[in-house]
């Protein structure tokens, strides 16, 4: 138990320790209560993205004076809050995606999980929420998932999701930063992003509604960036479209696609191939699988070989504007090899249609580069080839 | 209570009556429980904004199905929602800001409450939450307000704030639209703004983060365009302002304050004075006040004379870009009247020092036009000045 004091300091677990200040986050005060009756596990092939959601949750709050409390793992439960809640009223709210995989050796682990922590450090300061260690907070995801290890779908391409989440909860009206704050992590299994196989996905490009801006908020992983998008998304959808494709500036260049990452394949008069995708210029969020698919198309031909393309094919990997026009010219001169998007739910998308101003180019099925990278990508994730130090045990907690 | 029947009509109140499809918002069938115990209402000299709550709340939830529940008044009382809902993850959130007045008669009014329905209309489409029918939103709103009329303080600059809000509680990470929802209403008791009479609110100019932009949401009441202002807000109180003036591309236009519309009052050769404001472009969030403030400054010296000022004083009110350089000229030409914010929880507020690029200008205290303003508009709202039937009483629910 934490007691506020008189004097500002706070007294931790009943101890005679008075500490200064609030209490940071700290994961080796964890207290775990497991529940009584646990969930049956669906079969692998029945779920749905973020729908199943396992027996346990993570739990912290923050309050000014006493900080962060005692993290806890707990039965999954409702969250009961005020109605004038500063996430009810002004979106203070921070989210990230991880999954977690079964390894060969029967094992969990978690891909990348320290960008994550790093990205969700800059996007809680974003929006000044309290701040909080983030590789406390990796500590705590590592035993939450070592407790759900039973959830995670030892199948090819499936994953347990991880989404580590925090909400403001100061309950007043008044304008300000949330010094109340709930962290919670939540888990949900979940299988291949297209059941039926690579469908390609097909996209409508959209300007007239933005989904980022200079100076805005698009770099982040905040939630107030993905409510703007579901009417767009609509629209898009009415047109026959799977996705919207987000533009940005009179010269109409690509920002990202749906909630992905966007790269385009361009063949080159030498016979290799360029493989481009927009800069991390502000309005980009920099995805994790955005830079690993950077890494391996520069490693591709030098410390490694992607499955199923030639040694010697070398991928030219830039981060430069793409604009509309540069799309359609690729595509009139017949260079335009593979459009494909990138993120943690589907890992690597093909792109098959693009829908501009009443005008259409197709870009085929998921091309060779995208499987390449698919395939190479879901291997790294599920142990069965080992690269960089990219995947992490969670039993090192 | 509403069945949700295989046909996806609904039978309503346990009738025979089948309707088909979902249900929509009815106040009419609003379920009143009152609270056992009453709280205390605190002196209206220690309201502090948004702090204290009355007694009771509006709640209706919305299922894709069933449609909207019948209405429930009742007790004050925490909202309980699954950790995946859409509202933490992806802000689905749109609110209104109100205030509902004793009037002279001793009834509660309501200051063009329509207006904020419109927008609240507005708003809910622009995020695809669940549509309702407004109007039945005000009727139910009409009667919170006077179930709670006790709340609202007789003092003069003193009211009842009242704050209408949808959120979206589908319970999924699937990044789409929420087909659940829950809107409800809440109430606080408030003073004004400044306890301490007209202190003039210092600003910084900031234009690396951007509060709005073409095709983004400024134009709308939405929570997510709140957390984005909190850490820049931050960032000028350090500097020594109250807010942030926020400004807007190369030429750096001004489009907000704070939180609210931006005013300057400019002295023309002839005598007159130019009140100017930034034009209703995608990009500003369309206030009552603003409106209402637009209205009066061409009402007076034609229908109406505002107060302290001569009528033969001719305002010249034009809605037009206003850059910093603009700002800066008129200071350094000596033409700087007056430069006021106006919005719902302070009515007018007038500004004194603006800071931008090293430099600062001061217009000064709360001037004339801004005084008359402030004073004609809670003469309104407060039902001591008729004015083209703003008020509407809450007894015609």
């Amino acid at each position: 138990m934490t007691v506020p004091q008189a004097n500002g300091g706070v007294v931790v677990n009943g101890s005679a320790q008075v500490v200064k200040g609030p209490a940071p986050l700290d994961a080796s005060k964890t207290v775990v209560t497991l529940a009584e009756n646990l969930k049956a596990v669906p079969p692998a092939e029945e779920l749905i993205f973020g729908q199943t959601m396992t027996d346990h949750m993570v739990s912290v709050t923050y309050h000014p004076v006493t900080g962060w409390s005692n993290p806890e793992i707990k039965p999954y439960a409702n969250i009961s809050l005020d109605p004038a809640c500063s996430i009810f009223q002004y979106s203070t709210s921070v989210f990230e995606g991880m999954k977690a995989y079964v390894g060969p050796d029967g094992k969990p682990r978690l891909f990348r999980p320290e960008m994550n922590m790093q990205r969700m450090k800059r996007s809680v300061a974003r929006i000044a929420l309290p701040a909080f260690d983030v590789d406390e907070l990796l500590k705590l995801i590592k035993k939450l998932v070592a407790v759900e290890s039973r959830w995670i779908p030892n199948v090819k391409g499936h994953s347990l999701y991880v989404r580590p989440t925090i909400i403001g909860t100061r309950p007043s009206f008044g304008v300000r930063a949330s010094d109340h704050a709930i962290l919670y992590v939540i888990c949900s299994p979940t299988g291949p992003y297209f059941r039926t196989g690579p469908k390609p996905v097909s996209l409508y490009a959209v300007g007239e509604q933005v989904r980022s801006w200079p100076g805005g908020t698009g770099e982040f992983k905040l939630s107030l960036n993905y409510a703007p998008t579901f009417w767009p998304q609509q629209l898009a959808a009415e047109k026959g479209y799977d996705q919207c494709l987000w533009l940005l500036g009179e010269d109409q260049h690509i920002t990202e696609a749906g909630a992905m990452n966007f790269f385009v394949v361009v063949k080159r008069d030498d016979g290799d191939l360029d493989v481009f995708t927009p800069p991390l210029d502000g309005t980009i969020l920099p995805g994790l699988t955005r830079a690993s698919v950077l890494r391996l198309t520069v490693a591709h031909g030098e410390t490694t070989t992607l499955p199923n393309l030639a040694h010697s094919l070398k991928l030219h990997t830039s981060e430069r504007r793409i604009t509309m026009v540069d799309l359609f010219s690729w595509n009139d001169a017949g260079k335009l090899a593979e459009i494909f998007l990138v993120g943690t739910a589907a890992v690597v998308a093909g792109v098959g249609r693009v829908g501009f101003e009443g005008r259409e180019l197709d870009a085929g099925a998921m091309g060779p580069v995208a499987k390449a990278l698919y395939e190479r990508l879901t291997d790294i994730q599920e142990g069965k080839v080992e690269f960089e130090g990219w995947c992490v045990h969670v039993d090192d907690a």
